[in-house]
């Protein structure tokens, strides 16, 4: 750890002469003499609103007792993973979302953003501390009232209460609407029959319910007098103080994950299980004693959806946590592809440095573009969930958004962490499998993130809904004329505005910088145009297409769009990808450092440019694009990657990771340490003419 | 496991109807009165040329000491991989390549088909043998003389011998040429004296090297008489009997790994640790006690790729394993995919079978076919292994044939591996993550593959120098006229016929099917064209580009080339395909059954379309396919995804697992009998008319 390259304080100690011969590149941008972005400010830039509460939790976790061990036995790491969370707790990291009067602070965004940066010390931390806090805890501070908080908050907060959040069915997962569990209304006792009818309703994967949790908020079908009121949520005791089993429950344990092993995920079925009538938690939905249901909701639809809609943080806070984690990945292979040295270019006796190969460079800085480009988001994404459940800015309309942008980033940065993670391992050869260099924990940790919490692909699915809905809205009251040209999709582009969350071509309003990416016509309101007419018209010809369902017996109209599956997710990535690039594009533009302004400029061109060629045959199939222009996306992006070459490690030493964060050996200097050491040897051999002459060099004489 | 759906042997049993109510869509060949495959001959077909030994190897590894035990803590999964060494040994599966003198079968296909189905019990099994009798034995074998065969084969084979493979250091690990570690003849005593002069040198990542190695075949620079004749390799004891270094030897453990935990991967340094001079294995090159050298292969470049052509069955075992792992996670994820249920279509009642969503037939279906080539790649690639090293077939043109026909599919099938696998993880849920259900596990384990034994980019490159020189040849002798008219990229690709594996257009002679797929004008020999014609078309590009290189300094010339590295790689990457997929169409063709070669070829154009697919935007700006015939692709691609639906569970089941190989929870009927179980509990409801009404229905009174 003596040669620390871990965010440098200063410019002036980011100036780096690789040891020994001439570079075959420029390694830096003092190097290139070209401009070079501020450290630290890129730093604040990226940590974001809450960027002192990020700070706060990055100096907690410096503490070893937060890290993961790797290898530690399952049993082992569930333990210490339990004494992290009441370790948590004690330093009041458990709770910033909740009320003051309970010993929170009542602030939703510094919440998430303190729970993401956890994911540096181990995942399973973060998860678990999510399940905790973020699912059963929120459910109680969410779904119910404030008896039910004066009731619980306190201990689910401290730790005395651990629960689990049991919503996800072995039958049902996405699916919350036909969980087979019931809690029925005896009027008699004032009580809840909470009964798992049959083994596929047995509640699955659930965080705490193998070992620790002690109470569990349970999502069931509340049937009073005879009626199924839909899904609610019930606070069920499970265990008691010894940790046994209530009567009529029953745990099972998950056993071994892919990842995740210091969280205990179980099963739990109840035998009719009778809880107090309070139990329900009915900020949405009560009973009376009688039995009596009622809701301020009356559409049974709009309910449903409005309590699952109260659980959205899960979704934001992963998708802040796969972008730091994805971070740290590209952090640990760029730093160490800048060092090691494989190969000699057949021009010297030196060897070249990893990151001087186009297709080193091809494979980690479109990656890196990517991460910056959530980060920018993501902070957007934080914001808007801050207002809405801060109360500043909660309306129907901001939150069925917040709901459809969480939709759209989660898949796409969860996604993204896998792919980069892995990249960036294969990047580091061996010595990227070696657990301690991080890539494999993080990636098996990280791997079900694209699954949980929404699975991705029918998120996507929900976004898409969301975009055919806001494009039919277009038509309403449109004449026939309107509908005609429609429909010859001439003017598709024109009336269509997206997903409501921006107004495409309003949000560059004012680049400032036109003049310096002029290249190829690829500019960013190119860049904008190209990616915002994917959207719109993928979605116009979804729509285009599916438009006789409505005609269509409802097999038929179901069949039409299963069709249309494939393309709707599509345009949902799409349209989650033009958010992102929406995102890059403003926060770039909001630098004052002219050198700061000017490589991000590069790296958010990076990023449109590796969207653009990545669906380079819509584009062309389209009439978006000429074959000559497809064909210069390519030739611009490997000149964007030189170009950037020598800012590659200030882009990832601006992520701010301090040593206790990396922890990767092959990221801390050992590599250089060791080549310093192999070419003194071969100096000294040299020096004192006992270097063996190799066999070629006698057979030229 | 009362449901086994795995491996009907008869076509009969192979007939479902899902229980309760209509399916949405055929979910058998029976239910879609169309040509049925017959399962039991395909499997024969993939089970290739050394069937009887992968049977064989299958039926052993039935017993549950050969499995993996998910979440085993290292150091105990470390000793039953050990004893389960022992095991195989005993029963005669540890040396069929041997020669027969030692217990061997000299067969060398056979020994890795046999080895290969190890993946199916634990990969760390499969792995730790190739490191014991694939690499350390094989290094004795191959690079050793009749001498050291007897002196070590038998204790190899009989693991009386455990030991390392000590090629990689932490310096240099793609590029053996340039080893720091030494082996200097001192003709005094007759020894070799081998020693690691920097840290950077240290033998790293050896299997067997942490704990159970006994000695290890090292390769080190050799130095006699003041010369340096390159990296060769030499036999060194490492451990005593008991375990314990010996002197001059350090060994460290690399501790735990992403994967493949049960093998003690370690590193190796020696401090002037003098071994005999008999210890050079000298097959490929010798030093005579008064120190002199000799070789039968005068150049140096030749004879170092000669002895590392050598030890080819490693990347050779890794395409097949790849393969078969691939395979069992498509069986998991297909069968699943076929019983699981999720959402209703809003068609009523019944909830759709995963498989009959789109999106789900897009993310399987196109990898069975990817996986159904390979099988057929493989048993070509494992013919021409067994040709060379059986010696039938053993000309230096053939080795190299080999070399690069390996390099090219290893690349292809290990990162796909990992591709399908968390693909189906991802299909099946939460479910996918849980140990037990295999993905996560064979995932993890297969992760390294795709870079050591080569890492697959150098690997990629290396296929893309020959094809380049296979081009280059072409113009050997030619005329101005000729060069010109190829500047002019007229006759490019007349005049280029490929790496000289097979001849374009000859494969494909007879396909006897062409009736049946004229769909949309990409038939069998429109998609051979399209395919060859890209191969051909890059490397020609690139050779045009680079060719300035011979008239520049080297140092312009090595950037020369690096700008069209990831061309290269891609041009590399576009042959394996290439290769596949004509393997795969002479599989297909050889099939006699009508029935069973109509669905094969549904599925080999399923592949060769999603390879189309995949390289659309190059095939639009090349102008080899129109924009209309592009647009059709993607739609071609669906209606074949909607074609062999039906056959899905057929193809699967024709890998030919029995329930001890499959494992998984998930694909051994559970989910379907719980289906059935919750559908009972609904029905005896409704029968007793003691079912709730749904608010919904009330609220529509």
């Amino acid at each position: 750890m003596t040669d620390t390259v871990v965010r440098p304080k200063k410019p002036a100690m980011n100036k780096r002469t690789p040891a020994g011969g001439a570079p075959t590149a420029a390694h830096t941008a003092a190097e290139a003499h070209e401009a070079r972005i501020d450290i630290p400010a890129v730093t604040d830039l990226l940590l974001g609103t809450w960027a002192a509460t990020r700070r706060e939790a990055r100096e907690m976790i410096k503490d070893p007792v937060f890290w993961r061990v790797e290898g530690q036995p399952m049993a082992e790491h569930r333990e210490r993973t339990l004494s992290q969370l009441r370790l948590l707790a004690e330093k009041g990291a458990s709770g910033r979302a909740y009320p003051k009067e309970y010993g929170g602070q009542a602030n939703d965004g510094a919440n998430l953003a303190g729970f993401e940066e956890l994911v540096l010390a181990d995942p399973s931390m973060q998860i678990k501390g999510g399940v905790q806090w973020g699912l059963f805890g929120s459910a109680i501070h969410q779904l119910g009232t404030a008896q039910h908080h004066e009731a619980w908050l306190r201990d689910v907060m401290n730790m005395d209460l651990p629960g689990a959040f049991a919503m996800t069915e072995m039958g049902h997962g996405s699916d919350v609407a036909a969980l087979g569990t019931t809690a029925t209304y005896d009027a008699a006792t004032e009580e809840f029959v909470i009964h798992t009818p049959f083994r596929a309703a047995t509640k699955e994967y659930l965080g705490n319910a193998a070992l620790h949790g002690r109470a569990a908020t349970v999502f069931a079908q509340l049937i009073t007098g005879g009626v199924n009121y839909g899904v609610h949520c019930f606070f069920v005791p499970i265990r008691d103080e010894n940790g046994q089993n209530l009567p009529g429950i029953t745990s099972e344990d998950d056993g071994v994950k892919g990842g995740l092993n210091g969280i205990d995920n179980g099963r739990l079925a109840f035998d009719h299980v009778r809880i107090p009538r309070f139990n329900l938690l009915n900020r949405y939905g009560d009973v009376a004693a009688d039995g009596t249901y009622s809701s301020d909701i009356a559409s049974p639809g709009r309910r449903f959806f409005t309590m699952l809609g109260a659980l959205v943080q899960g979704r934001v806070s992963l998708d802040g946590a796969s972008t730091t984690a994805t971070a740290l990945a590209l952090h640990i292979a760029i730093t160490y592809g800048n060092q090691r040295r494989q190969f000699d270019s057949g021009a010297g006796t030196e060897e070249v440095v990893l990151l001087d190969y186009g297709k080193h460079q091809r494979r980690l800085l479109p990656r890196l573009a990517q991460t910056y480009a959530q980060f920018f988001s993501h902070d957007e994404l934080l914001r808007k969930f801050d207002g809405v459940f801060g109360g500043t800015h909660d309306t129907p309309a901001e939150r069925e958004d917040l709901e459809t942008l969480a939709a759209a980033l989660k898949p796409l940065s969860t996604w993204n962490a896998l792919d980069t993670i892995q990249e960036a391992r294969e990047a580091c050869g061996g010595a990227g499998f070696i657990a301690e260099n991080r890539f494999t924990g993080l990636r098996s940790d990280l791997d079900v993130y694209v699954t949980f919490e929404g699975d991705n692909n029918v998120l996507l699915q929900l976004v898409g809904k969301r975009l055919l809905s806001d494009f039919a809205k277009q038509f309403k009251g449109a004449d026939a004329a309107k509908l005609a040209k429609f429909a010859l999709g001439q003017t598709a582009g024109k009336i269509f505005h997206g997903a409501g969350l921006r107004q495409f071509g309003q949000a560059v309003a004012d680049l400032g910088s036109t003049a310096r990416s002029v290249e190829l016509g690829l500019r960013a309101d190119q860049q904008h145009e190209l990616l915002a007419g994917r959207v719109e018209q993928m979605v116009s010809d979804i729509a285009g297409a599916v438009r006789p369902a409505s005609k269509l017996p409802a097999a038929d109209a179901a069949a039409l769009f299963n069709e249309h599956q494939t393309e709707l997710i599509e345009a949902a990535r799409a349209h989650g990808q033009l958010l992102q690039w929406e995102a890059f594009t403003d926060g770039v533009n909001a630098i004052e450092d002219d050198d700061t302004r000017q490589v991000l400029i590069w790296l958010r061109d990076l990023f449109g440019l590796h969207l653009i060629e990545n669906h380079l045959a819509w584009y062309l199939i389209n009439g978006r694009l000429s074959t000559q222009r497809a064909a210069a996306v390519s030739r611009y992006i490997d000149r964007l990657g030189a170009r950037l070459r020598p800012h590659a490690q200030d882009l990832v030493d601006a992520f701010g990771f301090e040593p206790e964060h990396v922890r990767a050996p092959i990221a801390l200097g050992g590599e250089r340490e060791r080549q310093d050491e192999a070419r003194a040897y071969f100096a000294a051999r040299a020096e004192a003419g006992d270097a063996p002459v190799s066999e070629k060099s006698l057979k030229k004489k």
